[in-house]
């Protein structure tokens, strides 16, 4: 088993964080690893297999009644490996978790998560005494757990994660979720967008680390700049609320609640047992920490894009909004100012500067600009002018508008030639940089709006393209106005109430 | 040129309305058609030559500088045309107008669409007289006229329609719209989704035909049945109250109106020299009339779905949620509430019939149901068993719920084979009738939704027979949770003040 510290030294530093060596298994144990490969049980043997995390580490699948499995070695039990494994996936059924914890115990593993689960969050009281009593057993012999009930790991520098899809390569935001299926959907959700991650944890029921852990781990994390959470339920509310406040101190914190109301909260119960508290003391514990709150799972994502993008730097409400089509531009306008922001008139300089080249008939110039300018000069110079204006704190334009071939439209084909993909990758990717020079030279944030899907390759090919090199640009860019106006009327809102605390960025 | 008589009596009666002829133009010239395909000015001939309009009627580009585009012979003027125009699209520039009106009446032509633009819109007190000057002229010579400043009409049946990508074949949703890129907003969107349209009209600054000249005509066409509109101004409001309605009280009517922020409302002015007014003032027209009022571009797709689906009938506030992921549940509990829905507690009797093949560990079965069952049997069964119960009004369940093959991911493939496309939409389509099946034999109305989206070709091939498939089946699907608990809820609350009223379903 190769040591990955060099893994790890490629991408960042470490903490002396006591939870640190727990993101850096140099092998895995799956035990009870399922023969199929339907249903999510199967999907972590998948998952390491697809990020390779074999190559560099010891993977070694567990079930009696298999020799082989995907070409690896299958063991019959846990005791029956020869090497050491620091880290056990739990997917046997709950009847036989306390019997694998003995056998934990004795192999010396450093960590374990459990997929199964049939524990606390059944409502059974005695369920809930065998679950406290095997994680009790657990801690006393050094070794920490995560879930019952839950996804587990995510460490991309790892090449560890546990569903199919997950990105490679690692990034700055650190993601913690009670549920496994919401922390796919914002892994899944945010990596389309370009957003990376240093680690993500699903911890279900908590029984052992809680969402503090995770917290002053975070803060603690050199590779973790954004922290952001899903969380059902409170547990050991006092030292929640200080490790948000150490981590929303110097890292951006974004949290979103489910089980805010009645039937949320009783599907929360049922989920992980949580008790999902007063929305009310939640809001105002956020508020008090700094952090910031998400109202649904589209917030949440967005407001990521926003803090790992230059969108974080926007401080005014002055928004330019620049597209095509006269309609649109009412519905923006209407949509900006419904979260709090304005689309202030440009000052008559501005509209000399833009008259210059821009006709009269069927366009606006005043904000919104419905320039109906074609070519790439054309639409650098009219974004240039705006972005300098005095009211301009941020400008909205479309994401195709800065493309050499705005006007082409997406073949509807479904086997394009190769070089046709190729051709929309480099144009989305151009379009995408002139952005950001834009964004550069003017300094001032500029949006992105990736209006409507297509599901043709090409279309997919130049969406993912645009929206992978703008993220790393540092352009953000959002599924609709509505949703970009809501994630800086937030940011606007908390940037404002932590004046006077540490300025994050 | 053919008479279309024949395409309309195909696919229903016409009425005896006097707009009626308008909408059946036997022939089209358009007037200054560009010799380039970018822009919107090219994009009439681009639409109707994609919907073959030429085959059954007369299509006569304009302009002098060319002899032909395209492979049609195209005219130095409307005059010298040897057929009768029914239709004239103008895209000629604002001074050439007053013109082109002349040779309109000498010609004797039915109607004109101005897609022309720079007339009351621009504020100019001089070029809003122009504008009174030639539609006063057009009038008095029975012409009627579209815009200025507009996309003009769409008539599937009639293979007319203003931009690429509208399907060819009809339905029974009416649009009205000021905005062309609203209205093609509309129509790619809804169409995407399984909807089709009966007429699409968009009127630009309304100098002429106005919203209530349409809300009449789609009153007393027998090829509607639901009507959707987006307008930024109200024009001669006592008649556009009596059309609104006379609409409203015969068929489902859903506006959504732009400008209602100062912002909006100034983009409105300078887009179609629309007056915005207040939205207290429209939204209390709106209730009196008995229509409903979307709140955004969304609201307003979605509540298209939910006319023109089962979902119509929902009568009551309870939600079953069938999902997968207990904390997808939990989000989704918590957007249903929000809509003022309920997840009601299912009762024993449900509870008990579903644990006979649901086990405990890992699922819950009082609602939101998290039954982990696989197989299309079970899934099948899960469905029925909840619909039945006597708390359920809707059953909310994922778009692949049904599938024979739910757990089959879609490859990621640039160049699927044939096969295999043709594999994802028969699977898809299969669930959408297995759902179907279920939704009539149970008597409870359906909802699914399409969670998440891959740009793979098999994944569109796959979401996009399934949304054709359930949508002619009468099923909704909304791309979340959130989108169609809010259609839901805007449908209870306008079915509640519609009692006493005629009933529309």
């Amino acid at each position: 088993v190769t040591e990955s510290a060099s893994t790890i030294a490629a991408t960042g530093a470490t903490s002396d964080h006591p939870l640190e060596p727990i993101f850096h298994p140099r092998s895995v144990a799956i035990i009870g690893v399922p023969s199929g490969k339907s249903g999510m049980a199967s999907s972590f043997l998948g998952a390491l297999l697809e990020l390779k995390f074999q190559e560099n580490h010891a993977l070694y699948p567990v079930n009696p009644k298999m020799d082989e499995i995907e070409g690896l070695r299958c063991y019959p039990s846990l005791l029956d490996i020869e090497g050491e494994v620091d880290h056990v996936i739990s997917v046997v059924p709950a009847r036989v978790v306390p019997m694998l914890v003995e056998q934990c115990i004795e192999k010396g593993i450093r960590s374990i998560h459990f997929f199964t689960a049939g524990f606390s969050e059944t409502g059974d009281a005695e369920l809930a005494q065998t679950e406290r009593t095997f994680i009790a057993r657990l801690n006393a012999a050094g070794i920490r757990a995560f879930g019952p009930n839950c996804m587990g790991l995510y460490v991309p520098d790892e090449r560890l994660g546990f569903m199919s899809g997950f990105p490679g390569d690692s990034g700055e935001v650190f993601l913690l979720s009670q549920s496994g299926a919401n922390a796919g959907d914002m892994i899944h959700g945010l990596a389309k967008r370009g957003v990376r991650f240093s680690k993500a944890v699903s911890f279900g029921n908590g029984a052992d680390v809680k969402a503090h852990h995770l917290l002053d781990y975070a803060a603690s994390d050199p590779q973790t700049r954004v922290v952001a959470g899903y969380m059902e339920g409170v547990q050991e509310g006092r030292k929640f609320f200080e490790a948000l406040k150490r981590c929303a101190a110097v890292k951006p914190t974004i949290i979103l609640k489910g089980g805010i109301h009645a039937a949320g909260a009783r599907a929360a119960n049922s989920h992980t047992g949580s008790l999902a508290g007063s929305i009310r003391i939640f809001e105002a514990a956020c508020r008090q920490a700094g952090a910031l709150r998400a109202e649904t799972m589209d917030d949440l994502q967005d407001m990521v894009v926003t803090l790992t993008t230059e969108a974080r730097r926007v401080d005014g409400t002055g928004v330019v909004l620049v597209s095509g089509g006269g309609g649109y531009a009412v519905l923006s306008s209407d949509a900006v100012a419904n979260a709090g922001l304005d689309v202030p008139r440009m000052p008559q300089e501005t509209i000399d500067q833009l008259r210059e080249f821009i006709p009269v008939a069927g366009t606006s110039v005043s904000n919104p600009i419905d320039a109906n300018v074609s070519g790439v000069e054309l639409q650098r110079k009219t974004l240039q002018i705006v972005a300098r204006a005095a009211p301009t704190d941020v400008v909205f334009t479309n994401a195709g508008s800065t493309s050499p071939d705005a006007s082409e439209s997406d073949p509807d084909d479904d086997s394009p030639p190769a070089d046709q993909i190729a051709h929309a990758r480099a144009s989305a990717e151009e379009s995408a940089t002139t952005l950001a020079e834009i964004q550069r030279s003017t300094d001032t944030p500029f949006v992105a709006i990736e209006r409507g899907h297509s599901y043709s390759v090409t279309a997919g090919a130049r969406v993912d393209a645009f929206a992978h090199a703008a993220h790393k640009q540092g352009v953000a860019v959002y599924p609709s106005v509505p949703r970009a106006a809501c994630a800086l009327g937030l940011l606007l809102e908390w940037r404002k109430r932590r004046e006077g605390l540490q300025q994050l960025f």
